[in-house]
């Protein structure tokens, strides 16, 4: 008897007719006698609709209140869930994260799980019952209520998945059926890919790709998690199984790029003539860490007069405060000053393949000066190259790229 | 430095400009220098959506998980108050029943109170914080989420305030500005009450006003909380004071009757000719108390040929349940049948003036004799004289009692 871990995401839980059909789903995988953990999201549009009630009170809201407000749309959805289960005969019972409990740090809207007490959901789980864990919220030692981020949900089933050995976790997406090549808004001809290496799906989910989150595949890898995302509503449509690189890579054969993905939500500052003394850069982003702001790429120039240009990128949601932040680090430091540009985008090429294959960077940087797209930032990493651009050219540089690379189908 | 527990009810933080207004109000009290403990209703309707939302699930639906999904009406509620009250300047803070933590029984939408622990509303206030607690949810000893029932967030403000030890606690209205003598929907010259004794108020509340939740006067009673029933959004309008019978009699002088109130949601059960034998009601009225289920008047007839018929009501909510549950009995017993209404009234005359005064019940079946309308069950207390009548006659008793009682303007 297996224990499968199933997330659904909040478009397949949009409406009482959606919940009914993931149900239907969750019993057709018991009735196969395996046992069934689910992890809910917040109903399609709530954890919208209540940042904006928040935001109308005052932007940014207060942070721990934020989380006591955004974390009651899972809560909803799980009861709901679990209800719907039951009326359809067979038993089930919802978790919070209070009550799961899942122990996070006091990170409010980007907590990190610091301990899981899985004992209730074994108990559950052990008397036959389907068990609904809220995805997407915890509590911190002292209970207050904390939140994962966006995508959250996806990092409360892997580390579900981790804590009690499950042989699957399958994540349920309504609006995708696995993981492509590119956007396939973008790149009609994006395709989709059988299985992904943890690597590369953490570089495509930290370099934008909305799919799955960072945090998740993170974990997911560190407790070898079997992930298989999966569309919603299909029951026997394969999605994309992301796994370790060595049953990725027998997959792949000789393809050096499994994908190119963007990230529209980059901004960037730069702090001009700083003093080029040891510390400096401590002195800058100590206080940004502080802030739970995390900092992608940070380029600094070659020091000339003893004075120094250093350039850094934010996420867009971040850009106010770690603006603000800089410019009194600014101040303090004497720089000449700070500019920002918030209209720029990274676009990067993924692929464990780049370990053994050279010149993938200048195939990239050739093929968007074809098209004339200016390269402000550089960055790489074993498994891939991002680029920083000016924003209005993002969908062009993924074609291209994506052509260059002969990703399509 | 006074403690000042306040309750705004759902009406009252119905859209984000009243919850600002009560937010300010909120802080001119603490502006006098007094602390503020605030109790959270959900938004006017939330509660009413979720449960809408369960019940096109399955009606009735699982109780343990309409309760997970209901409680988060008053988890927004809090946190978006404590935002605006933290925007407007003043620091806040806001609790849920498991963080503080209100400990209930294991009765689910009825969960009674068992403990509260205080320690870190206490710490809170002495940090200056002015703490807002969700009203009407708590978790039993195992974490699992309770809520108290229909205006159950007084129920949370008044046993705060017990236990805190309160100077007052303020409910706030926003439909009404104090206790009437009847409701002025039905009688336009109905008066409000300045002062109302416990006993007085507990009547009314359990016969049906809408006015406070009949445990949170019970508990306030219990523990002499002085209660100060309010207009929302008008802080110099003295609502009605509910207190101690003495004070309460003070001001009354030489007013028999204090009110008419009436419920409509009731409704009778009758199983009719059961065998007449000692540990029948207990055979009936045990499983039907072990669902939770409140019966209220109980008539047994006088016993003919070794039978008896017993007519009892209950909730309209409940009668469902209570039905099958005396079809089950009744075969059981070999009882003839059950007969049952669920389209009447209970209309009541509320004094404490009764204790001294009498022929109050023979006035009242006088004066609805005259107005034709026919007696169904009869049940009197110490303070109240209630009759159960045909629903269709519930305005026009009202009506009739309170002239036959001199209680207008």
């Amino acid at each position: 008897m297996a224990l499968i871990v199933q997330k659904y995401g909040g478009t397949s839980l949009a409406n009482l007719d959606k919940i009914r059909q993931v149900a239907e789903h969750i019993i057709r995988t018991k009735k196969k006698g395996d046992d069934v953990l689910v992890v809910s999201s917040a109903m399609a549009g709530e954890t919208d609709r209540l940042i904006r009630l928040s935001r109308s009170i005052i932007d940014p809201p207060d942070e721990r209140e934020l989380d006591v407000v955004t974390s009651s749309g899972e809560q909803v959805s799980s009861g709901l869930l679990a209800m719907m289960i039951k009326s359809l005969g067979y038993d089930a019972v919802s978790f919070q994260g209070h009550q799961v409990r899942i122990i996070t740090d006091n990170a409010y809207s980007k907590a990190r799980i610091v301990k899981i007490d899985d004992e209730k959901i074994k108990k559950a789980l052990l008397n036959g019952k389907i068990v609904v864990v809220a995805g997407f919220q915890g509590v911190d030692e002292e209970g207050n209520v904390t939140t994962l981020g966006r995508g959250g949900s996806d990092l409360t089933a892997v580390s579900l998945a981790a804590v009690l050995k499950a042989d699957a976790c399958e994540l349920y997406k309504d609006d995708v059926d696995g993981v492509y090549t590119t956007d396939p808004g973008i790149c009609r001809n994006a395709r989709k890919l059988k299985k992904i290496s943890y690597d590369e799906m953490l570089e495509m989910a930290s370099l934008g790709s909305k799919v799955l989150q960072a945090r998740a595949v993170e974990f997911a890898k560190k407790f070898s998690v079997p992930i298989h995302v999966r569309p919603t509503g299909r029951p026997d449509t394969e999605g994309t199984w992301v796994v370790e690189e060595e049953e990725a890579m027998a997959e792949m054969e000789d393809i050096v790029i499994s994908g190119v993905t963007y990230d529209k939500n980059q901004a960037k500052i730069t702090i001009m003539q700083v003093p080029d003394r040891p510390g400096i850069a401590a002195k800058l982003f100590t206080p940004i860490g502080n802030e739970g702001i995390v900092v992608d790429m940070i380029v600094q120039n070659v020091s000339t007069e003893g004075y120094t240009d250093m350039t850094f990128t934010v996420p867009r949601t971040d850009f106010k405060k770690a603006l603000r932040i800089t410019e009194e680090v600014a101040k303090e430091l004497s720089a000449k000053g700070v500019t920002s540009n918030n209209h720029i985008a990274m676009v990067s090429l993924v692929g464990v393949g780049m370990k053994t294959h050279s010149g993938i960077a200048s195939r990239m940087f050739s093929a968007l000066a074809r098209e004339g797209i200016n390269i402000i930032m550089i960055s790489t990493s074993e498994i891939k190259v991002s680029c920083v651009i000016d924003e209005k050219y993002t969908e062009l540089a993924v074609r291209t790229l994506h052509d260059a690379f002969n990703l399509g189908e």
